[in-house]
């Protein structure tokens, strides 16, 4: 029998669970589960006879240890802040390791020992990073094998609400962790165009948006993500001259969402003033000039400069921003202020599923032409606990595990899913959840 | 004879410094003056026989040490930064220390153990902060003792060039640290409007600017400075329901600068990768999208969303924004190379001449009727040492030393100077000077 040891029960985990649950038996594992709340370990588990339950305070070193050096391998399900302490101890007991988070500084300067001690710390195999890695190398790689280079790779990825459930006016809701969504992109973006390097403010990320089309699910809008620039050394395009990756969202959001930005209600920087007597109308005001006898709806219109009945307003008022609600948040910061706000009316209600949307496009030459594939991914939510974010997440972590403990995946040191001896077992195995993208090649045809 | 240790020679100091010297026979006062840089002191001191000039390292402990112990005075006009250093050696030897700096987290502590000492540690007392303390405390304690009730403060400070030398598009030049001018505003501003709280990010601080009139100069505008509600407190104005502060700049300055901060060019977070490669034209073209067969011209005008032949576009294609010129700035962020490329443009040539301007606007209600005072200062350099800012920084720090060393301050512990035992005497002496304010007194009226 083998011991598989998850730390962490959170709500990325629920499809990793049941992946290592119904293969347990036939693999010959133990699934210990350890969280702070054993509840949550236990509404995951349901008795199943092959998993164990196990109260753990990550700040315990004695305990930590204790359950690393029992265990065949180690699964850290995390926050990505937490992971180094699971790192150091798995290379002092000798333990395998995946994380579906990004490599951190402290992460990376273990490659080293690990490599000495013989084990693998593999990272970055979730959804993105993870599937976005590895869908994206099978493609280059085939591309690069065909003789033909690679001029321009764009990459982007959303989290949205499926279709069927899409029925408030801003197309979105939220899905995953609301803090990410209302402080995201605060540090900018960067990435390269035709050789040339392009960089946007915070202030005018969202009025860059890119326009999308997917097969049966129509239009989507993209807006640049954070530094799309060290992926060229990870995906082995050290020169090409455009790399783009991108978040979706349903076309309108970020145009609507930039009202807030410009705002000033997406600011995480500074704490109010007596935030706890302040209502939606109040918080909102704080940001406009001061003028007599107008609607507070005016100024708002007015300052932003958009018409009293376009939809953007309505979108506005439909989040009740000019309500008389209290807020009753202390000490709040104008982002905290907010996303209470968004959490009234972006919750996902029980009956809601989400959608994962992924979409590459390739740009390379061959033969003296451009070419173009196009390569999609769109999974739905099977229910609330087996979300589409959940399942994405973490099908590629179990099977990644898998792997490992079958000694499929033979490689020490700091990993990430780039190298076709990972991707292509995993993807395979990814399209019997079907987790499949789809593939459109043609010419690349400029458009004028 | 009174030993004043002065540590400190840079561009805020030449006034200062000829204050001292000039009352050094009659009030018996040895001025020993401190810098890393001899050649700059004696530039200064130009062999008087009651200056001696002195090489010190700010961090050599022991050095700091036996100056200070052995001085009757210190007066700190170090980087801001600084002062704790100089502030502890005070305390230790007990001797008065005053400097023109912000009151620091860490000299704020220091309170209790000056008072135990029985010395001053006197701040804030130069241009701003300094006398605009000095001179809105003169009329709000006037207007207080009249039994009227202030219901508004507007306060407002700018370093410019004097008009005879105000010969650029920007009505700008540099008259005090560029780099200073670059990252202003760049946590955003908050004041308080008829009891309403106001919050201004960075984005949208040079959209929001208020015209104001100075006879005999004309007109001039004014965007928000930083945080205004710390000074209710420090003026006795706690429940003021408005109190502003704002800097001052000519007309036009505020909307052309903010064009430079919409594209992301006084950015700071960030640096640039192969920065020393750019010129100016690649500075600016990374900020924007690309475009095929268009010039960067037309693009810059329309991603800003204003028109080619406006006087916008002239302002920035005169800062040269669009030429070839290579910058040759290693690892620079942006605002590291847009400072150079302003550097070039808004020098302050040896004729030129710099001018402060300070204005404040005094509301109150006195036998049920709303009044106003408008108080008004203008300072114009003497010459390109001898400026309006080292004139208007450097005074009120030379009268304050007098003051203490002839018991004319009688205070312990940390002070700033909102005291009429402080500000009377020092006005009074400054407008010796020429610094001057006029006041002009009326009924106010409610625009419409």
């Amino acid at each position: 029998m083998r011991k598989i040891l998850l730390i962490g029960a959170g709500l990325s985990t629920p499809s990793l669970i049941k992946y290592l649950l119904d293969n347990a038996e036939k693999e010959n594992w133990e699934v210990i589960i350890a969280d702070v709340n054993t509840d949550l370990i236990n509404e995951r588990i349901q008795g199943h006879p092959r998993a164990k339950a196990l109260k753990m305070d990550i700040f315990n070193d004695e305990q930590r240890a204790n359950e690393i050096r029992h265990a065949d391998i180690v699964i850290s399900m995390l926050p990505a802040r937490f992971h180094h302490l699971v790192a150091k101890c798995c290379i002092r007991f000798g333990k395998d390791m995946v994380t579906a988070s990004y490599v951190s500084g402290e992460v990376k300067e273990m490659n080293e020992a690990a490599k000495e001690k013989g084990i693998i710390l593999l990272n970055e195999i979730g959804l993105d990073p993870g599937i976005d890695h590895m869908s994206a190398m099978r493609v280059i790689d085939e591309i690069k094998a065909s003789g033909a280079e690679m001029v321009s790779f764009r990459s982007s990825t959303g989290g949205l609400v499926a279709p069927r459930y899409d029925n408030n006016p801003w197309n979105y809701k939220f899905t995953w962790n609301p803090r990410n969504v209302v402080v995201a992109g605060q540090g900018g973006a960067v990435f390269i165009r035709k050789g040339m390097y392009k960089h946007i403010p915070y202030h005018r990320l969202f009025m860059r948006t890119d326009r999308i089309f997917i097969d049966g699910y129509g239009e989507f809008e993209v807006y640049p993500n954070r530094d799309s620039l060290k992926y060229r050394e990870a995906y082995g395009l050290d020169d090409i001259p455009t790399m783009f990756r991108g978040t979706i969202r349903r076309p309108g959001f970020a145009r609507t969402w930039n009202l807030l930005v410009q705002l000033g209600l997406t600011d995480d920087s500074f704490v109010m003033e007596k935030s706890e007597e302040l209502s939606n109308r109040d918080f909102v005001r704080t940001f406009l000039r001061y003028e007599r006898n107008i609607s507070l709806e005016k100024q708002l219109a007015r300052y932003l400069n958009i018409s009293e009945d376009s939809h953007d307003m309505y979108k506005l008022r439909w989040l009740g921003l000019l309500d008389d609600t209290k807020l009753k948040l202390k000490n709040a910061t104008p982002a905290q202020l907010l996303q209470k706000i968004l959490e009234r009316k972006w919750q996902l209600e029980p009956e809601d599923r989400d959608m994962i949307v992924m979409r590459h496009q390739f740009i390379f030459r061959k033969d003296e032409k451009l070419k173009e594939i196009i390569s999609t991914m769109v999974v739905e939510g099977k229910d609330n606990v087996h979300t589409a974010m959940a399942q994405t997440v973490g099908l590629p972590v179990g099977i990644a595990t898998k792997m490992i403990l079958n000694g499929e995946i033979v490689a020490t040191g700091i990993h990430i899913p780039t190298s076709k001896l990972i991707y292509q077992p995993v993807l395979k195995e990814l399209e019997e959840y079907g987790i499949v993208f789809s593939e459109k090649e043609g010419d690349y045809i400029i458009q004028s």
